[in-house]
Order: structure tokens, then C-alpha cells, then sequence
């Protein structure tokens, strides 16, 4: 699988000079950013964007590893048994047309499985946006070059695999443009005629750029060796299982060909597995980037919660949370309630939540950082396994200093997320630096408790939608449709 | 009630000139928008912000409805009797320091309900940040000035009664600068010593500048009072109820003095009341701004719903989403699918949800707004009942006229959301277009269909969380602690 990663020579099967074309957008993102030899392939042009243009990947003079193809269904088995005879190793089939299409395009779909049969050549889609390597800069992708020209991306350890082009694409730049978290791989699988979640996820499980694996999948093509994988992973794996429902199902079919299987199956072999389960996309990716950020905690009795608020209602919700998702509110210590009733004004117990508003009311024109000093010693508590941190972002009364939050994180080596609330741009700013500490930030509370269920799950819990039955009993065999 | 909202004379107990206290806030806020005689009081200052500051209420020339209390608890009783002997109507008292201090500011309520008693006089808090009436500019609220300098405030139809003060305040600004929604009236209620939610549910109900109505409440004042209201409202109305949970319970003690009650019996009654029930801040205005926007469905079987989106995997997760929020996805009528197979490629199936990729991608370069053709004809389609719609921002193959589209919604009277992804900017720049035009956006999938069920619900289901127990009777007798 390395070829399709990190391949000597790349040829642009489909590459134009034509701006509104996904061939155009391929070759300048491939030369934005790949640094082996670059072979655009169209019999129309000798040359396209300052490159000489071959009429097929066979004479080609270089060496080529890589394919990457965006031309016609009906015109794709020829290019690839082309690439075969050049002895390319790895085509990825970005054209869509095939068995998502109907009789005809299946049939095309299976000449293909039948050049890979006989060649040995391996095959990436086709009907998919190909690969994106955002820490080596490589996408053999016909996204939009923009992201790669303005340098929008953000490197990071999350990669994900997924079963939906238009999706990994967009929501790639959606999620950087929002200072979310920074992602290493994007690989879109589409219809899957040879190369496989599996063969990508066996891939992730060793490369080092790699520390979470997240999955949009529309269907499995080999279940048994995909919850095998998973259960050997020292890496966190989480799954969005696309079809669930009847009607999703069915609309599985006409997209990717995909037979979506048994959901409530489905669910229990994943669970069984350790991996997360999410149901919305953006969730998969903040449980994605809390598990990359923070080291999921294998003591399952590690989940004693400290609330840190400038808000007392806040604090209350979040402690409804905490203990739905089966958390505990930690039972602060006597030494913990002495230095923290020095901050606080003189009538206020001492109670986790801790709500640090009155001590800020009572502080106010002095040089006390109420926050920190109450951060210090909550995280300096032995009753206390993770800090539930709630930051109100542009009001003058409420300072939180985010260096001095970071120092505080690493030293104490326990999980710290926060709640944010404030002004627009004053919310971005702070997630923005935040994330180079390395600091997991949410906007919504109940999503932030979720987080901090899944890294202090130990067992890998699977989360529950409403309306998802608890209990399955999980039948061997292969039930994935 | 009405001279708290629309006061003749207001005065400012605890007005001070220095811009750290909320005393100085609470005036300048008041200063910027309220157009009536505004009357600072406190005996330090002869004068205060250009306006002569009076020793004490009683002394004011003019008349004064309403006095507005920031000062310290034990001086509040008698700055109270003072305003009682002015003639004051009602009195705001924010500053905190009481019930949920401990015994002594047990005491100092305990006087201020005797006062109301002996006199007639109706307070509002105290431990309140009283109230913000956007529509007309009255902020009678210490909260950070800077929003309505800044003309941080957006005009709009849904009012909120809060039990936490902060949380009112910089929870304003974040709704209001993310351009979410607009607002009407903030109230907040604090420990409600006399003036309580059902007091002001039943001023809010007959509020022109009202259509619906969210609460957070940590206990009810009256909570059979409060069902009745709801049940006779023609308004909407969505709780969410701080401490559902045992531990989160208790927090509700030190934080407004509240007995929180038993979260299933409350639960229950609200949604026999037929009152949504949130358990998120953000989802709680996400279902009141849907509300505001769209006249909730009082026909139960028009529940059917169209997806069109440009991603195959969207509109697979989204076809998940509305089949268990117990929405159902439309049969396409014969007609619609006629006319969509004409935008379609020739192999591609008609199908809900559409995917309108392949559409677009066989139309570049024609002028054909595959977008807006595909509306019009779902619109059109008797089978529809809503139309949830996938956007994708700064796509240059994906246009969408927003105009156009909210012309359509218009026409058609059906309810349309979308669903938006893209740069961050894109993202916001679509979102406050599309809140004048009333057309509610999300970003989270799950977020929009579980507000689209709330549009369409027509008997008002109430919304579950995980973990949370479906059925339960509801004993009658006042359960609400």
C-alpha cells in the first residue's frame, strides 16, 4: 500500500488545462505539494500547466508508482490495463460511473475487479476524491487547490477514511477553517472494487504520522478482518455507520453501491471491538480530536470530574452531563476546600462545580487569577482525575491565561477540556491557540461531556443515540452484508 | 408586570462612576437605549455619566416606576422601603448575596418577602441580572456594555426567562454575534423572591414583540401554575431544566437556592403541557430560533420530508437522522420524479434523498441552477411536507441563490432548513444572510433534523436524551419541590 502513499512518479490520467474540470484541480494539487515526477496523460494536449503531456501512461519515460485516473467510466478498464503494462503499481479511479450507476457501469466495475485479478495491480475506487496526505503535502485529489494554495490545512494525527467524495473534501476544509484539529491522512474509498477500509486501516495501524483513525463507511466489506484489526489497535478507532436506518439503507445503494447490513449488529461488534461509535459527523470528529489530543485512560476507575465555572447554571447542566454519561462529580479533598476557600468570599461553600464567579466578584481590582490558582489546586488533587473547564471568552472580569492553562495541563498529566462561550471572533481566536497546546475546546456542552466520556472511558463505551437499543447480543459469522 | 418592561422613570440604586463596578454597566446600559427619565442614586456622587445622583429614591423629583438595585445585600431591605415610600412599582434587585449564601442572606430575603407582603411592591431577583428588551433598547442589566455600543443586538421574536445570570449575559452575546437568532426580551429571574417564571410567562404570552418562549430553570416557582399557562399558550415554549441529576441537583442549592424537583415527574408534566424540553443551552435556541422561524405543524401526518444535498453520504446520514427523529421521507410523486430526471444524468436513479451532484457535475459551464429547479419541483411535489436542504459555501460548482430559495420557501409555505458546510467564513457570511430572510441554517446534521422534528411534531414530542426513560405517569399534586 505504500505506493498509493508515498509513490515514485505520479501519472494524472484525465489532467487538462480547463480550470472548471476535477482534472485540472488534480494536477495542480498533485504540483503543489509532491515533489517526484509529475506525468500528465491526455491525448489532446503536449502539454498542460508547463508539463509535458504523454497520450498514455505506457510511454511515459519515467518511472511511474502511481496512477491516478479521472477520465470517462467507459474509458477507465483501457487506461488501466495501460497502467499494468507500464508496471505501475497502485491506480486511483476518481471517475465515478461505475455500479452506483446500474447495470452498465457495474459491468465496467468488474472488468476492472478482473484487471486486478489477472495484473495484480492494485486498485484505489473507483468513484471516490482519492487521497489527501496533509503533513507531506501529497493530494492526489481533485478537491479544490485552493485549500492547498491559500495553505489552509492544518497537519495533525487524525486520519480518516471515508466512504463519501464530496464529503471528505468539503468537510475537510470546514473543519480547518474552523481551527477544529489537524488531520495527517483523508483517504476516500468510494466503491471499493479492490483496495478496501481494511487494507487502509492495516496502513494507518503502522504509519507514524497517524495516532486516531476515523471512519465514515457506508458499508463493510470485510467485517470479520475489520473488527480484527480494531481489536489489535493500540490507536483509537471511531466509526460513523452511514444507513442505519431503513431508508438509509436502501439510499446506501444508489450512492455507493454499498449494502449497508445489519445496524444493531453492526453496532455490538464494533463495541466488542473498542471502537467509539458516533452518529453525526462533526461528533466523529471531536471524538476523533479528544482521542488525538488526550490519551484515552485504560483505569476505568479513573473518572472523577472536577467542574471549573464562571457560571452557576453552567455548572449545574454539566454536572447533569457528567453523570449521564456515567462519570462521577469528584468528591474534593479536605486539603483542596482549605485553599480554595481562601479565593472564595467568606459565605460560599466550597462545591464541586466550583463556581469561581463570587472569587472573581471579590477580587475584582486586584492581581489574583482566580482561574489558575483555582485550576492548580483542583488539578493537584488526588480525588480528581480530569478538569471539566468552562471559560466565558471577552468579558474584562474573566482572564484565562492559556499559556500558563497549558503548563498546568502537561505538568499534572490529567485530561483538561473546556467549554467556550463569548464573541465570535474572541471564541476563534482561543481555539486557534489553543490548538497548538494541544488543548481540546468545545462550543456546546453536551458535546464536551461527551468527549470527556469517550478519553476517560477506558472501555470503550459505545455512545448512545436516542432511541438505540443497549443490549445485543453479537452472533459470529460474517453479518455485514 | 408592565412597569418592569415599559417603566415611567427609572432609577439606578448603586450607580457608580467607576467603569469596573456593574453598578456603572447597569447605567450606561440603561443611558444608551431607555428614552425615560433615568435617575442614578447613590449618596457619594452628586453626579454621575452627566445625570444628577440622587441620596436615595425617595428623594427624586419625577416619577419613578421602576428602581434597578446593585448594591450590597445587607443594604438592600431598606433601599427597598425607601423605594416603597417613593411610590416605586417594582424593583430589580441584582445584586447576589442572598439565599444562596447561607443563613444570613437567608435572613436578608426573608425581609425583602415581607416587604412585598406588607407593601404590594413586586421584586424582581434578587441574584439576577435582570432584564434586556432588545426589540426596544431597554437593557435594565449590568452585562457588558460594549453590546449595544457596538449594536452587538439583533431584533427578534423569541424571548427567554433565565435562572443564571451569567449565563444570560455572555450567552446573549454568543447567540447574538454568531448570528443565530434574534431576541425579544432576556429575563432573568435569579432566586425570585416574589417575581417568579410564571409571572413573567404570563406577561410574555400576550407580548406582541413574543412569538416563543425559552426557559432555563433550576426549580419551579409554582409548577402547576406554569403547566396550565403552557397549556392555554399558543406560543412555543422549550425548558430546559438544570439538575436533572442527583449531583447536579444538589448544585442547585448554592447556586439559586432551588430544590430542583424529580426530573422524570417534570419531564412528564411538560410534555403533557405540551412544552419542548431541551437539555443543551445552544439546542434550546436552536429550537426556539426554529420555532420563531417556522409556525409549528399542528397536522400530525405531515411529517414527510425531502433531503437534496450534494453529498451521497450526507444525504445517507440524513435519511438516519429523520427516520428516528420518527419523520418520515417522502415518496416522490410521479411528476417530480419526471421533471428531476430531466436535470439528471441519463444512468442516475430519482431517488429521496437527491443527490444533486452528478446533476451539477453533467451541467458545468451551462447556465442551469440545478439547485433552485430541483426545489421549485420538490416544493411543488403534494407528497412533500418539508424540505431539508444540504449546502455546501465557497464551492464554485455548487451555487445556491439564497433570494431565489427564500422566494420559494415563501410561495410554497412549506418549512425549509439547511444544513451548511464550508470555510468558516463562507459559513458565517450564508448564516446572517439567511436570518432575515427567516430560513433557519445548522451546522450539525443531527442538530437540524432534531429541529426539524420539532417544526413538524405537531403534538409537541418531547426531544430525548440518551439514557433518559421514556413513559412515565404523571401523579398530580404539586411535585415540583
Amino acid at each position: 500500500m505504500d505506493f498509493f502513499f508515498d509513490p515514485q512518479g505520479v501519472a494524472v490520467v484525465g489532467a487538462t488545462p480547463n480550470p472548471l474540470k476535477g482534472g485540472n484541480a488534480l494536477l495542480k494539487n498533485i504540483l503543489l505539494g509532491y515533489r517526484g515526477g509529475i506525468y500528465p496523460v491526455n491525448p489532446k494536449y503536449p502539454e498542460i500547466e508547463g508539463l509535458t503531456c504523454y497520450p498514455s501512461v505506457s510511454v511515459i519515460p519515467g518511472p511511474v508508482d502511481l496512477a491516478v485516473v479521472f477520465i470517462p467510466a467507459p474509458l477507465v478498464p483501457a487506461a488501466v490495463e495501460d497502467c499494468a503494462v507500464k508496471g505501475v503499481r497502485g491506480v486511483i479511479i476518481e471517475s465515478g460511473g461505475f455500479a452506483e450507476t446500474g447495470p452498465e457501469g457495474t459491468r465496467l466495475q468488474k472488468a476492472l475487479a478482473d484487471i486486478v485479478a489477472r495484473t495484480g495491480i492494485r486498485l484505489w475506487g473507483p468513484n471516490c476524491m482519492g487521497l489527501v496526505d496533509v503533513v507531506h503535502g501529497r493530494i492526489f485529489s481533485f478537491m479544490d487547490p485552493r485549500a492547498q494554495e491559500e495553505k489552509e490545512f492544518i497537519p495533525g494525527t487524525v486520519s480518516l477514511v471515508v466512504q463519501s467524495g464530496m464529503l471528505s473534501a468539503v468537510f475537510l476544509i470546514d473543519i480547518m477553517s474552523h481551527a477544529m484539529m489537524g488531520v495527517s491522512k483523508v483517504c476516500s474509498v468510494g466503491n471499493k472494487v479492490d483496495v478496501n477500509e481494511c487494507d487502509i486501516l492495516e496502513y494507518l495501524l503502522t504509519d507514524p504520522d497517524t495516532r486516531v483513525i476515523g471512519f465514515y463507511l457506508e458499508s463493510f466489506s470485510d467485517g470479520r478482518r475489520f473488527m480484527d484489526l480494531c481489536r489489535q489497535s493500540d490507536k483509537s478507532i471511531c466509526v460513523l455507520k452511514g444507513g442505519r436506518s431503513r431508508k438509509g439503507a436502501e439510499a446506501t445503494l444508489s450512492h455507493t453501491a454499498s449494502l449497508a447490513g445489519n445496524q444493531r449488529i453492526i453496532s455490538c461488534a464494533l463495541r466488542q471491538a473498542g471502537v467509539y461509535e458516533a452518529w453525526d459527523f462533526k461528533q466523529m470528529m471531536d471524538f476523533c480530536r479528544s482521542l488525538a489530543l488526550i490519551k484515552p485512560s485504560a483505569n476505568r476507575s479513573s473518572r472523577q470530574v472536577a467542574i471549573l465555572t464562571f457560571s452557576g447554571g453552567a455548572g449545574i447542566v454539566s454536572t447533569d452531563f457528567v453523570e449521564e454519561q456515567g462519570l462521577s462529580m469528584a468528591e474534593l479533598s479536605e486539603s483542596t476546600r482549605t485553599s480554595l476557600k481562601k479565593l472564595f468570599p467568606e459565605w460560599m461553600p466550597v462545591a464541586n462545580p466550583v463556581d469561581l464567579w463570587p472569587a472573581m466578584e471579590s477580587h475584582i481590582g486586584a492581581d489574583v487569577d482566580v482561574y489558575s490558582r483555582s485550576l492548580t489546586v483542583v488539578l493537584g488533587d488526588p480525588e480528581v482525575d480530569a478538569v471539566f473547564l468552562h471559560i466565558a471568552v471577552g468579558t474584562p472580569r474573566i482572564r484565562l491565561n492559556l499559556s500558563d492553562l497549558a503548563v498546568q495541563i502537561c505538568t499534572s498529566g490529567k485530561p483538561v477540556i473546556v467549554w467556550i462561550i463569548g464573541r465570535r471572533d474572541d471564541v476563534y481566536e482561543f481555539q486557534k491557540q489553543a490548538l497548538p497546546y494541544g488543548i481540546p475546546v468545545f462550543t456546546e456542552l453536551s458535546r464536551a461531556a461527551e468527549c470527556l466520556a469517550v478519553v476517560l472511558g477506558g472501555g470503550r463505551r459505545r455512545h448512545h443515540r436516542p432511541g438505540m437499543t443497549e443490549r445485543m447480543n453479537f452472533r459470529r459469522g460474517n453479518v455485514f452484508g
